[in-house]
């Protein structure tokens, strides 16, 4: 397990925040993506495989770890922002470093650099029972602050 | 329209080998992404907007938006690689440009570099009826030859 | 040669301002990169081998060639960018494509969105009397208006 | 500190290996950028702030803090590789946290996921004092086994 960071969040109702926000993600719903803990600048989803995902060997597809990896780092940086923020994601990058073969997922991610406008994150997937990570994510989330956009 | 690259396939049944292989996605299918052209070291694939893929803006979430830009690029890649290759994604990172809210999405993908073991691609998305990118990919492509890896 | 991208500038005195901020990188100078030609959204740098910056096979630094890309996308995108703002590059992604063994480099930038905080760009670096792309980068760049932060 | 990774070396002459390739660098030589601490599957660069490579802020460039990033990715990775590779960057994706407004600089890199032609690796940059985090990297860099190319 690795350490969580140590972040004061900027809301005190950050976890009812994101989780209302993710609640709201047909996405995850349909990829079988929950949260299984949050802090704040943290959070660890998990989802079991679905043949209905999988690519051309039958591992899951790359898109839906991303997926999956990129709601991570975006609840992470959300949980930090302040109350009337919208968070959209700038732009990421994964490495794939071992087929997505497990039964089930535990995605962890973790901010690096908070920040007014933008914030940086850092992802893992790797199978819920341990094991070497399954991919690795860096991204860019942007808070829109007073946008009207709905969180 | 951009222009096409100009590559010799070394499998001249590149074709249908890339085909076979996009059927054998099951990701594919349920994203409702189908291949709408290609060619040697480029392709177009097409897909709808669904509401279960949605973020909680209600555009599409990012996650499967790449998953049709990681496929597009694995294609354009596969497509020159040999007839005994299976194509793996190394790596990729997305710029998220626009809100990914259109009725239909055409995802276009070319080679930037061919390889003997790497390839480099780009890829975007944009809305199927024109107008400005929704997102860019840049990816690395992986050929595993007579892995024993099915294509 | 690639087409050129349109874009109306915000500063109609854009090119005084990209050469002014241009000329204050010291490493622009230490590296012997120059600008070759510019418009509005859109760069040319150019620079010749210097032994004192390869690696070990005797290749220009990945680094280097980096910079001169990075320098690139920050001020193709500085170009559309109003009078009071700074340019800062938030992030940016090198695929390395071909050795750096050529006598004179042509590095071309291009913004592939701009936006009032962010503005997305590409670049390539070749060789100066032409071939094939030695390096492609995807960078994300942010303007900073009257932050008191000097061009 | 950071945990070190935990590896095994296959060439158990590795240090010294990584330490000749090193100082082949003739770019390091003049970034003045030197090896101060490394192990099997990380290493430690140092360097100190000059004048000559900064950008028009008055930081260093990006560039060269992409350069000693990029080198400690190459040779963290190139300590596990077997004696008769040579080692190539393929590709990586640098985030820019704060501004490189250090005297001396600190950049660690460690291994991800080791690979027989693949590995992927982090490296963080910072001020040799301690402090945030300044820029972090993840790159992928390739083994070229037995090329005729010095390592």
């Amino acid at each position: 397990m690795m350490d969580r960071p140590t972040f004061t969040p900027l809301d005190p109702d950050y976890d009812h925040r994101v989780r209302a926000s993710f609640d709201a993600q047909a996405a995850m719903h349909t990829f079988g993506i929950s949260i299984s803990s949050l802090g704040p600048g943290w959070i660890d989803l998990e989802f079991d495989h679905q043949d209905q995902f999988t690519q051309q060997h039958g591992f899951i597809h790359a898109g839906v770890v991303s997926a999956a990896l990129d709601s991570a780092c975006g609840y992470a940086a959300f949980s930090l922002m302040t109350e009337n923020s919208a968070v959209l994601t700038v732009e990421y990058k994964v490495n794939l470093l071992r087929p997505a073969n497990a039964q089930r997922y535990l995605v962890s991610a973790e901010v690096v650099k908070p920040g007014r406008t933008l914030t940086v994150c850092r992802a893992t997937a790797r199978s819920a029972d341990g094991g070497e990570p399954i991919a690795v994510m860096t991204g860019t989330l942007m808070a829109l602050v007073d946008s009207g956009i709905q969180h």
